[in-house]
């Protein structure tokens, strides 16, 4: 088990599904930083279930308490303890999971591994466990905006098939919060809610694609050779519940472009060195470049159907499972401030990073004229 | 900067393209493998500039020196250090670069983060910085194959438009070196050097996307819930040069299906739990178990064109910059034992942690009938 | 701030003196091991105030509530995490510390480093905070007693100048609690109490001396050369609040010594390999050698006095501070808990990661017939 | 095994006694620093065998080349890979120890830990190793001096029951070195010099204590609660070969005092908090409080003596060793620009990271009128 993520910002989350309640311990946040439960709340309440009709009915407030960290309002650079209760458990509803792996999810691997599982809800590998995150991520994201003037921000760019079409630029977080599936494209939308209530209908589910970016990130945020900014950054997504793959910048699709297509011409603007194009996602060597910082992360379907499904059992007889219960179908609406969250920890400990190597106090860097103008 | 990788299996990488040489540490590698410098030039070999018609002509020998950790032919236990001099360096082929950003290469953003930057053939920002990478990985494949009988491979899949058809159960090492291109479909390996040789004609350059796999991984590697075991493959091919993407089992496809179609369904085949199919790709909730592993790695196409380019130079003014001087025109041949190395290592760790906190010591867990089965 | 110790096995502690509680998260820890909350609470009722009438007076029942991590009475190898809540908090009774920072208390450094402190009770820099390192060390113990056969025990043996005199080898954990200083020797232990009932009703304080043993380690653990098992132990032991000073085997007393007169000759005992004294203190380059392990932890007098002090206020301007208020006139009680908790979590952390490195799974390394016959 | 060492600024040594030679990659050195090898000789010929009647006579020039990382003769931000070649080397000197454990040595431990080890003068377990830590602390110490304004010293303090009388505030790295056992007090040194020499024709060994002091350290760095500076500065120390103890400020004597003599009192002086007396070492809370840091570290007597001792061989029988070959009688005036280097590396890593977290950058937190007043 590995539930610290981050090198000078760590965060340490805990807990299961089903059990007291889920949480998370910031450890090496920056004081000063004027913090309360209100600061937090409104990003639990987007990852929350039972927001809308096409997410999960469980019912969880889930009610953020800081238990540490915090004085008179502001952070004290100490470890800053969040949790929240978990409160409409039904482990009832579990127990033929706990004769029985469902397919494609994470039971027969935990059982492979410690020989033991907390078959309830799934336990820790329940998505319930991106609570703390989110909970983590709400102050980082409160850092950057205040500290660094970058902003983060996601959404649903795809569902199944139904692609959105969104200026990544100017897209607002208004826009993304403007319906419920968190699509800025209100055209796209309201398709890909159609067809989630469609599969929710059949017992069936869908995946899709999450984009995330980054505003206002200054040129030289990154560790390579192992810690560059992307690789951080695919680390983050890929340890998220349910994604299969990240992109950035042109991603997969850059492999079509010959190298004078792909090329990101320099040219300088408003005194600054800036590039034409952006296929490389404003990363370069694994450094910020003072460009947008895009990238793309993929969702499976959710593995929960409401259908009979081949699996074996704990005596290793081959059986099947019938499923049933409160799911989500579709992981997509509610993944959007878990991406935005992992992408706000990811930056903020570089900023931090950056800022511990080659940081103002002794340290500034005289700099060559370029660098000089962009600051 | 961070040049280390790898949590209890530690590689550290230092050198520049320019400079006295590149090399490596291993930290923590098991006692009593037997290993010499024959087992390291092998994959050196295969990563080597001027192997062959569609590479680089720089001319490097790159033969390793094994400077410590190994006593009569074996790993000791203590650190493994290697490197390789440079030799074959030209640093007034660079001269234009002390001045100039290339496009898409990561010179403006070094100068952006350290102030400094070493000119001479992109210096750290160098793929030579790999050589260190690769020296590595032949011990963690070594390492995997004798001690666990885990076998990692990869190959080219893609050049461009060019998409190889490769059974990915049972093509072999032998099958991907049969070519140059290192793409075990013969005819579109045959295709791809065409394309790649007309390029270079063009003083253009291509992308494409390498495929990876391990096989014998048992079940129980990974480290939820920030180490699974694809977030630390992820991150390690997100951490090379001119990657822009990672997909594990059905990637960024696998949205289009349903969560029926895309289910893996579980049975017992020889006395083992087995899935039907493998749309996983081997690992769920971020733990193998026991399938194929497979992952595809996008790289884009290599920066350095022969023409005239638009950029800055270091005192803010627009100007032009002329590529010329020896390059790559595709970088994915002498990728492909570069990802072997990084899934190797990230393997090997995982080997390591997995016995460290639930290994068969004093720890060995009793486990349930299922578990033993697959012991 | 740096809240996180271990490699492996992770322990997280957080909180301050008043706030919502304190607590700790447990990373790592084996699955499988028989756990509730009876195993900690009487650790962590060693460790808590009030328990004698020569310990601070605040009332703190130090509850402990186990919220993940278990399942039917067992680790299941997910993050454990354990608090307990706040309750006899008193701020009205620190707030000329507002304004006023207590002589050799970390008032002054805290504000200096962050800007901001949480003046109540200390805040962070509370003993306190050793809540979370018992709870873990608890659970740390438990484990080496179970699946390593390890004992930890620590004990005073000096406060100011009076010296125990206890035989390392043998004494137990019933002598240890058979009085309330937790000395071994009972007459040294009634001279101990007198002397800190005294120094109490002089509103002074005194310090003093834990030594702690380990019995049972195998020869072979440790990661030298940085992470030796001396260096963890002596880390753990300076990160404690008011300790001053470490030493391991013959340590200070030991220069005083001829090579001749210091080494620990070996000889075969029993069939294994034994040495005829143990200056080393059970540790040879870093590494065990099956001896006991012994060292010593030297305490300084608690800081608080109830007498008059010249101090500075947060002004910058000189004054004076009258110590008043609930406070321990003697810490090595107390500290006897929370030595054996460090030590614990330092030895299971290194059989952990010892077992991932040399361990038994694939990885068993054929040994000398020595190294056979210790096993 | 263990070989890292830092957070933000980290050494990673390699290299035994007797093979191609000892190195250091430092990764994490802040850009520009000016640093060429004659930065790094001078410290790497105080610490070189053969420099002295009374340390070993083994010829070793110790040239160290650097290979990695510097730009014109200014630091890049990149990896620092340093080494010097073993050149006096003679393996056959060690047969015996092939096949018999040496008294006090790591010979059976590491035997006993891995199954193998080069007897080679002792692989890895050689003092040796400390090379690379003297290399890296030479760059540690250059960055303290030049962007920090911080002074690390170290001297001899006491061999065997001679002791020095040393002006801890005042005394110069001049007078440190103007005798070869590098004791600034000229009439102990004398007495100790002797003493040496008389114990080396008897074919023994004594041991003593180094003290270490930093002049200069701001208020602020240290990161409690487990990485407390004292905490880091302790496993450092105790991370040398044949260091047995480490206490700072009063140690293990202040444990003699009651709190009211044990205080230090705070005033204003020259508009700044300072402490009137420094029991704590310059250290409060774990944090560094403006004072004088200082500390001291206890060595044990060299293990190798000429003399016949009782050991075991591999087989498992007792047997006798016969000490010869080259040896430092006393590893005293050795140690000091190794505890000078640890020093360094822990200073100056806590120095990025006091910046990463509390730094200038987008980070300076509005301190109160005092902590304005300290700068």
């Amino acid at each position: 088990m590995a539930n610290t993520f981050g090198h000078l910002l760590r965060v340490t989350t805990w807990g299961e599904s089903h059990g007291g309640g889920v949480g998370v311990v910031i450890d090496g946040c920056p004081p000063r930083l004027a913090l309360t439960a209100a600061d937090i709340q409104p990003e639990l309440d987007r990852r929350r279930p039972g927001q809308s009709s096409i997410v999960t009915p469980r019912k969880e407030s889930d009610q953020v308490e800081i238990m540490s960290g915090t004085f008179g309002g502001q952070t004290l650079g100490t470890p800053i303890s969040m949790w929240v209760r978990n409160q409409d458990a039904r482990p009832e509803a579990y127990e033929e999971m706990a004769r029985k792996y469902r397919p494609s999810h994470a039971d027969y691997t935990y059982e492979a591994k410690f020989g033991i599982r907390n078959w309830q809800g799934g336990g820790r590998t329940s998505a319930r466990e991106t609570v703390g995150r989110v909970a983590a991520g709400a102050v980082a994201k409160k850092l950057l905006r205040e500290r660094y003037g970058v902003e983060v921000l996601a959404w649903v760019t795809q569902v199944q098939r139904i692609v959105a079409r969104v200026e990544v630029e100017t897209v607002t977080a208004q826009a993304v919060e403007a319906n419920m599936v968190r699509c800025p494209d209100a055209a796209a939308a309201a398709r890909m809610i159609r067809l989630i209530e469609r599969v929710r209908k059949a017992g069936d589910t869908v995946g899709g694609v999450v984009m995330g970016v980054a505003r206002g990130v200054p040129a030289g945020w990154g560790e390579p050779v192992f810690d560059r900014l992307e690789a951080d950054l695919a680390k983050a997504m890929l340890s998220l519940p349910a994604s299969k793959g990240f992109e950035v910048g042109s991603g997969f699709g850059g492999v079509l472009l010959t190298g004078r297509e792909h090329n990101d011409a320099f040219r300088m603007r408003d005194g600054r060195v800036r590039t034409v194009t952006n296929r490389s996602g404003g990363i370069q060597g694994g450094i910020s470049n003072g460009e947008l910082i895009y990238f793309r992360v993929a969702f499976k379907p959710v593995a929960t159907v409401m259908h009979e499904q081949e699996t074996v059992d704990v005596t290793g007889r081959d059986t099947t499972l019938q499923g049933r219960g409160r799911h989500d179908p579709c992981v997509l609406p509610r993944a959007v401030p878990v991406v935005e969250a992992m992408t706000a920890l990811v930056l903020a400990d570089h900023a931090m990073r950056h800022q511990g190597q080659c940081g103002d106090g002794g340290l500034r860097v005289a700099s060559s004229p370029v660098a000089q103008a962009i600051g």
